[in-house]
């Protein structure tokens, strides 16, 4: 089965909005084994999207995902140029008008005349309920000789269009292919994609016929996909789990979860199970530490605070860090590092002091130090550990991997019996 | 003249990399006047692109932008496409086999064989420079009827596409034009779109013909972008100027830069300038604030350091802010973000302290207080201005809106004479 993707809508195509649906769509339609043929984007013109239609299905395409357009303002064109293209009139859907009238009211508020658009549907297509946002989805077809031309459209607020995808549209387009296509992705840190192959590629030789791996990599994490392909679901998952066990055994503890679980969600888990709080002393990163171990819900339960102990004055008067060590050895060092998460962790109270301090660029390094020098350290009841990094020449990245690797040391501290000492260097 | 924009590769069609070259380009393309009229994705492959690009032309487009598929692997198959499609063969430009020698000698490295491709071009087409990679642009065009046919093919690199759209690619392009298109971005913090359009509107109305605004809100910030279009360059510069002039009048404080100027540039150039230091508090922005300071090089010029006061007992002990004041009136309240800030001024040394509380979300809101109330607070010299934000239900949004308050709050402290007590409220 074939598809194209199509984005609608002029804030895409002149570029004040990235397009990032086309990507999670693209993404999840291909592990969904559909062949994705081509993304368009085009502007907010019925003209452009008939001519778009045209195109795809003149390619022989099985279906066309269009996003966007579906509001009910003048610029949405994308409902009245697929009923122009499919030949059907837009038709009053009752009870679409009817829902439409409820959510309003609910709100204690009048739907706009405007809002009436919105219930107005090809003849013949179907409804695709909206979960959390007001604009419907559609689903329609239409048979020209022997090709079933389909077409869904949703709405181009990309949280409406992914509950919609993930509720009803993916689903239904899974259950239009023959067989069982299934994923599990392992995600892991710390390591390049070559040391990570290094260590799947023995296992995977052995993976039986249609399973396969795919490397994903990003700022110092990469993702493992597997992928298992077969006619019964029922099997193919046993294939995939068998294959996924198999892996995690290989890669061990560089597997921090497993699909979209964040590496930051995992170290608060792991505090929250093991009652502990957590305290941060950063110096190169700035705040980002702290930052992204706060971005996500919850924090307050296993995370009482930090020092961002940018000036070397602060990490001595204010953290306690003992100004001989700072002369002997500069502030970024492994002794500065391990006593700045000593000391954070007696200053803030908490159970387990995290440290960053390092050298993120662009000026700033030495012959000794060169800008992308990074120590880590994570002290706790048991024992303080730490880690050099070696890392780039880009001061964003350099702040990335370090909070990623800052989150690492933390998780391979908090899973290790003892936790003490070196054992995660 | 009309263009349609080409990425190609499989990376960006099946989801694993957002593509934010083409919202770029888009953007570019029409600010030089260009009628941009789709942008499409293909994967890898030389019938996609040559399928793509005959659909282009086809259209009656007179230029389609490439960006992808021009490295030296098996994978990149722009440059046997383009050449197949334009009738061309593949050629070995002498010069610029000989640059590529003299880059990877200059690093001391020895071009991989597959590298010479990196040399072949479709005759007759030249070569656009890459100031800072390897791989090299390439312009052609041909005549069919009275239609000229034109591409051009860049990497898909962002950074490398970006130097060499800015360097050859657009002048060029403008060239091509009849007349004049000319812009400025006017850089707003801290009011929504339609109080801006209210202050916009009426000096707008007055515009000379071929002068116009547009609004491009993005969280907490409104960008309003005038454009220009006229026959000659120097009246329209000049009636750009005076437009320009206007907005800012009517605008006056709420402008905090003009076209790529970053906010946490801004502050930090006004502490530079003014020889104060910066010291931070903050609570439930998470070490997000003082992160964005510090994103950039030569934070270390202003930025001495920050406590991230997460837990009561921080905000209390650490910083020393009164437990009458946390019980009187809560950790989110007037009061306390001003201890927090002049706290943080005394305990880091900082000539400034800014702070700021609240309720991220999306639990911990009372009817009093309900998610999204946030207080920040500035203290220095002479004396401390605070605000208050009642921001929305969504906990990424409320820190990232948090942050930009924050920092306007201190760029407003600092261009105050005085810069006391309450002015800024």
């Amino acid at each position: 089965m074939t598809a194209i993707l199509l984005t609608v809508g002029d804030e895409i195509l002149l570029g004040q909005i990235v397009d990032t649906n086309a990507a999670w769509l693209g993404e999840k339609l291909a592990l969904t084994g559909i062949d994705v043929r081509r993304s368009e984007t085009v502007g907010d013109s019925e003209e452009a999207i008939k001519a778009a239609l045209g195109r795809a299905y003149a390619d022989g395409t099985d279906l066309v995902v269009v996003t966007g357009g579906l509001g009910p303002t003048a610029d949405d064109r994308t409902r009245p140029a697929v009923a122009g293209f499919f030949g059907r009139r837009l038709v009053l859907h009752q009870d679409l008008l009817d829902g439409l009238l409820e959510r309003y009211a609910a709100r204690e508020r009048t739907m706009p005349e405007m809002g009436r658009l919105m219930a107005e549907v090809p003849e013949g297509f179907e409804v695709v309920p909206n979960p959390i946002g007001t604009a419907p989805g559609l689903w329609g077809e239409r048979v020209v000789g022997t090709h079933v031309q389909r077409a869904v459209l949703m709405p181009g607020v990309p949280y409406e269009m992914k509950a919609m995808a993930r509720e009803t549209v993916l689903p239904r387009i899974r259950d239009l292919q023959p067989g069982a296509v299934l994923h599990r992705t392992l995600l892991t840190v710390g390591r390049g994609e070559s040391d990570i192959a290094d260590l799947v590629e023995p296992v995977a030789a052995r993976f039986p016929e249609g399973v396969g791996v795919a490397y994903l990599p990003s700022r110092g994490k990469v993702r493992v996909r597997v992928t298992a392909r077969g006619a019964e679901r029922s099997p193919t998952q046993a294939a995939l789990d068998a294959a996924t066990a198999g892996l995690r055994d290989a890669l061990g503890d560089l597997v921090f979860g497993e699909d979209a679980v964040l590496l930051e969600g995992v170290v608060q888990d792991l505090l929250v199970e093991r009652g502990l709080t957590l305290a941060i002393a950063e110096s190169c990163t700035g705040g980002a530490l702290a930052a992204r171990i706060t971005r996500i819900a919850g924090a307050s339960r296993a995370f009482v605070g930090g020092v961002v102990a940018y000036d070397n004055d602060i990490k001595q008067r204010v953290l306690g860090v003992p100004p001989d060590l700072l002369d002997a050895h500069g502030a970024v060092s492994e002794p500065v590092a391990r006593a700045m998460a000593e000391k954070v962790r007696e200053l803030l109270r908490g159970d387990v002091g995290l440290s960053v301090t390092g050298i993120a660029g662009p000026t700033g390094g030495t012959l000794d130090k060169p800008v992308g020098t990074v120590w880590i350290a994570c002290a706790h009841e048991g024992g303080t550990a730490s880690v050099l990094l070696r890392l780039t020449q880009d001061r964003s990245l350099n702040i990335g991997l370090s909070v990623s690797a800052g989150l690492d040391l933390l998780r391979r501290t908090l899973r290790t019996s003892s936790g003490a000492g070196d054992v995660v260097r």
